[in-house]
């Protein structure tokens, strides 16, 4: 097996080399592009069944809408052209023929849904409306980084209408909150929640909610945003509805997306010198069985142990493989430990004989517990562990990466510590950013919630500001 | 309510009605495109959920591949390139820059995809290679007509690669057959199964096979392909493994589709006077409760009825909604006997006194029954009965419109009488069909795998001859 780069002193070749050689992608053939193979597609079809099933269950209904967006739909919000026009991708012959207007590949679905919206909503009985689709998406790009970077990529859009700006509001923490949970029980990511800053909001929207976490290398990477359009969209498209008193109003919207980019952080949060480390509730594989055949005579008797075992975890719901491959124990156990596969089950004749399992899990510790018919619990216990461990880890890393700073001198020092994340108190203000990053290749990566109410003098100007979080990102 | 254009005499009015005002769909902006409302959206989750299952329990694995084929990948193959040049979109400008080779949106993704197989193929222990993805296809289209015919549609796509040509003629089969028991299981869509002509084949396929169908209209539908490649992809893309003898072979490769297009079959296939008609394995909701409140002191009564209804229903895991609207009971009823819910149940005064439910199929029987703890065993029955009796019906309207025909003066009495399948003894002539086709507006669908041992003096030439069902199609 080809050594695997490390991690610490080389995060790009670590995370080309695990999404390639643990089967999760592969480079397409044209630049930007990849290709979801199918133990990495597993992991997004978990995302689609489980962030899906909560996005149903908060009465939000699956749509599609087309690909293509004409170019004048685009242009319609001004800032949402200005920020998506450098980046799309135009269509502009087919079928043989010129087009007579060139057609945007959708790099997001608020427009043309939009365009929509006002055959479907007359009266405040049809509102909210609540409607959601899963897609691909295109933002020309041209270098790949596997799940990071795309050109192509996958993800969810939700979409909402509302009748007034409070119902909208709601809805867009309640759509940051959703995805805070499922990152958190399920990808074991924790991230700041808060406001972006002026200059980082979407392309169109009133304010941006953002979930930033922290991925190995200390890149900042924002994992999700759920978007207040206000009545932005509303007007530019002409939404309105006819409210209790029969009168004429622009409908209050949302927007929020959750995309393959995700993919990309979860593997570089939780990945560690020996490959990926996916959480359990994520793993397409949860246990893995290897039967250690020391000895022909011994084949039979562990081949059917394993048989055994495999089934009683499969029937409790636990995605269980066993390896009946030709090469070594030891070669295995590197293959699936570079596969990220939370536990391993080591099944040789002792075990047999003795009625035992000996379990390994992804993080490091072995050990022998007694096979008897409810055992699936302490595996799923042990399981359930790892889930919890790889939580607190990687808020270790978030929050010992975060420190707090109080001048432009004090967050070179910092910088120069290694530390990755800044906080400081900053007056919002785009003009500034922009130098900042100019100088140090930082920007302002969320105003948390939870110390929005903390006000200070701005780190650079002493005017009031609120905490605000700078870092290198992705 | 709008009164539904008449299905016998005016389909395309009736099913542009039926798609339009039942919520299923809506016209894109853009020429060929249409919106997937969350009616009909339902439909297609359903299909990539129960067809997704068959699919997965065969061994085949689910895949993304980027959109976007470079042009040079399309042409490497002769046919397929002439097959489908003619319509695709081409993507010349991303980024603001205009690109060195156009791109292609899929039409299908077979280039894309087996430009990567050498990649994942050595040896025959790859072998057999088995995936499949879901995604959006485009073929430019320049007339919508929903489902049937879009721009842009949405599809499964299967791909398998084998070390034998009978290992791929195998799977072309075993995919064929699994499409048939998920269209007469779930959509009540019965068929003929057989290959299609050396005109009607896939563009790069040794051969295809196919399942035709009848809609209401009298036109045949294809309802999904399977198909054989032989060996000509992996010829054109180097795709070679070395078998059990070390030496190198081509594999030999099928793939296989089944799209939304489908959905639009089932509509035409099933509906009546009264709108659409879903069969209940694949309808979002199976029974509609409907309150009838004549005086407003039984409201309360008849809520709590019909909310223990309700609940108990969607515990047995029956789709089941019930309609709170302010419209009028009989409404109601046109409502959703147009939007083809298959049960429905009224509630009024005397069904709570007498702890009974009033039930309507959506076929047009009525009857009362008692409540009691297990009457969804009944309701369940009932359901079964209605879907067989879909599957009938359409079988009916299959047979009846085919009619045997021994030579071109009876081919023309029988186009006169109305009939709409035409079973021809055909030597396989690709000229000749389209001789037919410029004459008589019919090709050949279908050479049904139940006849094929049939031999017989073809009705025009008397050359030998295979039965072959000729007919106008979408």
């Amino acid at each position: 097996m080809e050594k695997i780069p490390n991690i610490s002193e080389n995060f790009a070749d670590w995370y080309q080399f695990v999404t390639l050689k643990t089967g999760l992608a592969d480079y397409g053939p044209v630049k930007g592009t990849m290709i979801h193979r199918p133990y990495g597609f597993a992991l997004w079809k978990q995302v689609q069944k489980v962030l899906g099933q909560m996005i149903e269950a908060d009465g939000v209904e699956d749509v599609y809408f087309p690909l293509f967006i004409p170019y004048s739909f685009l242009a319609a919000e001004k800032e949402h052209v200005e920020g998506f026009a450098p980046e799309v991708a135009m269509i502009t012959e087919a079928g043989g023929e010129k087009l007579e207007e060139p057609l945007v590949i959708r790099p997001t679905s608020e427009t043309i849904m939009y365009k929509t919206f006002p055959n479907w909503i007359q009266s405040y009985r049809d509102l909210p409306l609540k409607i959601n689709q899963w897609c691909n998406i295109v933002r020309w790009e041209k270098r790949t980084v596997m799940y990071m970077r795309t050109s192509e990529f996958l993800w969810q859009e939700g979409h909402t209408a509302h009748a007034t700006r409070d119902g909208a509001v709601e809805d867009v923490l309640s759509a940051a909150t959703r995805y805070e949970k499922f990152l958190r029980e399920y990808m074991a990511i924790p991230g700041y929640k808060g406001y972006k800053t002026t200059g980082e909001k979407f392309a169109g929207a009133d304010f941006t909610v953002t979930i930033e976490s922290l991925v190995k290398n200390k890149k900042a990477l924002q994992i999700c945003t759920s978007h207040l359009l206000g009545q932005n969209f509303a007007k530019a498209f002409g939404i309105t509805f006819l409210d209790e008193k029969n009168e004429s109003q622009h409908v209050w919207q949302t927007s929020w997306g959750f995309s393959t980019r995700t993919l990309g952080g979860m593997i570089g949060i939780h990945g560690d010198e020996k490959g990926l480390v996916l959480p359990p509730r994520m793993a397409p594989v949860q246990i893995v069985i290897i039967p250690i055949v020391k000895s022909e005579e011994d084949r039979i008797a562990i081949a059917n142990y394993c048989e055994g075992i495999e089934k009683m975890l499969k029937n409790v719901g636990i995605r269980t493989k066993t390896d009946w491959g030709n090469e070594t124990p030891g070669w295995k156990f590197n293959q699936w430990e570079l596969k990220g596969v939370p536990l391993r089950i080591e099944i040789g004749i002792r075990e047999v004989e003795q009625k035992q399992l000996t379990v390994a899990t992804r993080l490091g510790n072995k050990s022998v517990i007694a096979l008897y018919s409810e055992v699936y619990k302490e595996l799923n216990a042990l399981l359930d562990e790892i889930q919890a461990l790889l939580l607190s880890q990687a808020e270790q890393l978030l929050f010992e990466n975060t420190v707090d700073v109080a001048s432009e001198a004090e967050l070179v020092a910092a910088m120069e510590s290694g530390k990755a994340m800044y906080r400081v108190f900053f007056k919002d203000d785009t003009e500034r950013a922009k130098t900042l990053q100019e100088k140090y290749k930082i920007t302002p990566r969320v105003i948390p919630f939870d110390t929005i109410d903390q006000k200070g003098p701005d780190f650079m100007t002493g005017e009031e500001g609120t905490p605000t979080i700078f870092a290198k990102a992705y």
